[in-house]
């Protein structure tokens, strides 16, 4: 099944906002073997519009496209459609009284032109919006399916998931399941993973692997087509073992788990707490933690001691050690943890130090970081990092670094547990 | 001018990495009055890529390509383009250099591949590359101009902003210099904004005024056509003054200003420090001022105060206090602001505490926080939001607030300072 995206709006060819809704739709329509060819971005007008989607129905199975199904006179995404295949447009009496039904609630007055979105082509599958006002529709015409879409990503999105692409599944005349399981991995890159897992990926068809490198980290997709979802994943099962039995150390988590999710899942289960001292990051660490809901039943606090001063007179970090050792060492941040731990009295400390750059910073250059973690009653470890990017980007990973070797601490604590 | 954009990469349709080159180049073509009709996306597959090319030449005067000029297989915009126009791939020493030298630097070997790099068109205008290895081109065949640019953003920006907007603008046979001055709003909403310039707005062709709303508040995009650059900014001098007289108020910045710049800016050139104590932000405040190069002199550090026992343990905020007006509330602000300056000794002093959400905190709805600022010898000053996003989002928003007031107050102060 070939697809082609097309984005009607105006406003990301000025580039006022980016095309990220052809991203989303992309990944989405990869889960169920679709193949994009095309994406395509035209502004609200109906010659162009027109244009392009006589281009898209000569190339594609699939036009889909998002866009222009408000209310505004900008918005002509159906009537130009409707015009250019010779469709009737109706009203839907249940998308318009979900229209009448979204202002009442918003204890708004309804205008007559929000009357428009509630119109769809006589004969197409209606898709509900279940997170906005005007329904998205398909329709199919000389073999080729026409799907609409609204543009605002969070009413795109469900829609999407929820009724286009088992629409389009359905249509694609593949009776299989698609099913996969993400594997997300930290501290390894996109090119010494696929190096390490190569044996394994070479083997595979059905399910099949697929690296991708995210600014979490890379994850790999394990993807199975089978009759059930059952027999799907009993494909999954014993690749993902293979996978973990080589690289499970770098595994911080599944599916949706992010470093912070899974970080605060583990606390929890723990029942622990934990307290951070960061200097290069300045809060960025308790931050990222913090956006996490229910993230107070662990996170007591932490200082942010951006200066040598900061760290002795606020932690009661040595002066001597700072002298003999300096900021950037692994002395100073296995002291920031402990220092910091014990301050809040919490079950965990994370102190964070280092030279985020462009400088060097007390005779470290730029990018190296120490990490230390304190538990109450041991010794406390840490971890060097040498980084290679902008300031910026060196205390970005410098947080996600402290939180996968946090999520590494506390899955061996499990571990011990459970022995 | 009519301008297609072209990104190549097979990446981008598979949903791995997102268009952001088609949003930054749509910006900088809009500086130059140039209009952008398409963008189109095509994978690393030659006759797509041809077949794409064949489109937009027939649509466009311009046609900008980026991606697909690197040293692998999969790389082969060149190549399409040079057999699609019959022009001849002929070695740029110059660039063959850079790309040698670029080796040397980086203290690795050059592979045989890399060379491919510095094949450029016969008869093109060569773009040299000062962030990277591969050089872009531009060649006019049959009135259309083919640019060729780099895909990775951080390649091809510099090489837009520096040789093909310079290029394109000299080709586009207007004679006028476009210049912009872009005005920074916090505070205010867009369509607020839009209704109380409307009468400037409405009055306007030359300069035009354009608003556009951003994560970092409103921008209203001064930009006037004259023959000299003096004569422009004669131009958008007297209506920025107009702006700034109905709603200066709201005005933080200008052009790269950006609130945590902007705000480190007056803070050192008031040789200024200052402390921040975070209690639902969890950071997030001083790690956005960390963001810039240099904060170390303003920024001494600060406490995060996540829950009530470490508002009350670590900073010394009263029980009694928190007991009679709430954790959430102007007191507490002003009490945590007052107490973080004072510990770490600064010139002044943050406090944010509030209700992210999901749900009510200490009795407060989700989205109620209170931003206190506390200067020496000064009575703190508190504000109070109301904000109705989701946890993130006012999370986010309480920072950016929380910067723009600081703003407030340090703009103040030297307008103090020289009267």
């Amino acid at each position: 099944m070939k697809v082609e995206i097309i984005a009607v709006g105006s406003e990301i060819l000025l580039g006022q906002i980016t095309n990220t809704n052809a991203t989303f739709i992309s990944q989405q329509l990869a889960q169920i073997g679709a193949n994009v060819y095309y994406h395509t971005v035209v502004g609200d007008n109906p010659n162009r519009l027109k244009d392009a989607i006589e281009i898209a129905e000569k190339r594609a199975d699939v036009v889909l496209l998002t866009g222009g199904l408000g209310p505004t006179k900008d918005d002509m995404t159906k009537e130009t459609i409707a015009a250019h295949l010779g469709l009737t447009l109706t009203m839907n009496e249940e998308a318009l009284q979900s229209i009448e039904a979204y202002f009442k609630r918003a204890k708004r007055t309804m205008t007559d032109n929000n009357k428009k979105q509630a119109l769809v082509f006589e004969g197409s599958t209606v898709l509900p919006n279940r997170t906005g006002m005007a329904p998205g529709m398909a329709v199919e015409v000389n073999e080729v399916h026409y799907v609409l879409l609204p543009g605002p990503p969070h009413e795109m999105q469900p829609m999407l998931v929820d009724e286009a692409i088992p629409y389009l599944h359905a249509k694609s005349g593949v009776d299989e399941i698609i099913t996969s399981k993400v594997l997300k991995f930290y501290g390894v890159g996109e090119a010494e993973l696929e190096h390490l897992v190569q044996p394994i990926l070479a083997r595979q068809s059905n399910p099949t692997i697929a690296p991708l490198a995210t600014a979490d980290g890379v994850t790999l997709r394990i993807t199975a087509k089978a009759e059930t979802i059952e027999k799907a994943n009993m494909l999954i099962h014993p690749v993902e073992a293979e996978i973990r039995e080589v690289v499970g150390e770098f595994i911080y988590g599944t599916d949706h788990d992010t470093l912070s999710s899974k970080a605060l899942a583990l606390l929890k289960e723990q029942h622990a707490t934990i307290a951070a001292a960061e200097s290069l990051t300045a809060g960025m660490f308790m931050a990222e933690l913090g956006r996490e809901p229910g993230v107070s039943a662990a996170l007591l606090g932490g200082v942010v001691v951006y200066n040598e001063r900061a760290k002795i007179e606020q932690l009661g970090v040595s002066e001597q050690l700072l002298q003999t050792y300096g900021i950037v060492s692994s002395e100073c941040a296995a002291s920031l943890a402990v220092k910091v731990r014990e301050k809040f009295n919490s079950t965990y400390g994370i102190g964070i130090t280092g030279a985020a750059g462009p400088t060097p910073h007390d005779g470290q250059k730029a990018g190296t970081v120490w990490i230390g973690i304190a538990k109450e009653e041991e010794v406390p470890m840490t971890y060097q990092l040498q980084l290679s990017g902008a300031r910026n980007t060196n205390r970005d990973r410098s947080v996600k670094f402290a939180l996968y070797y946090l999520i590494q601490q506390l899955a061996q604590q499990n571990e011990k547990g459970s022995e």
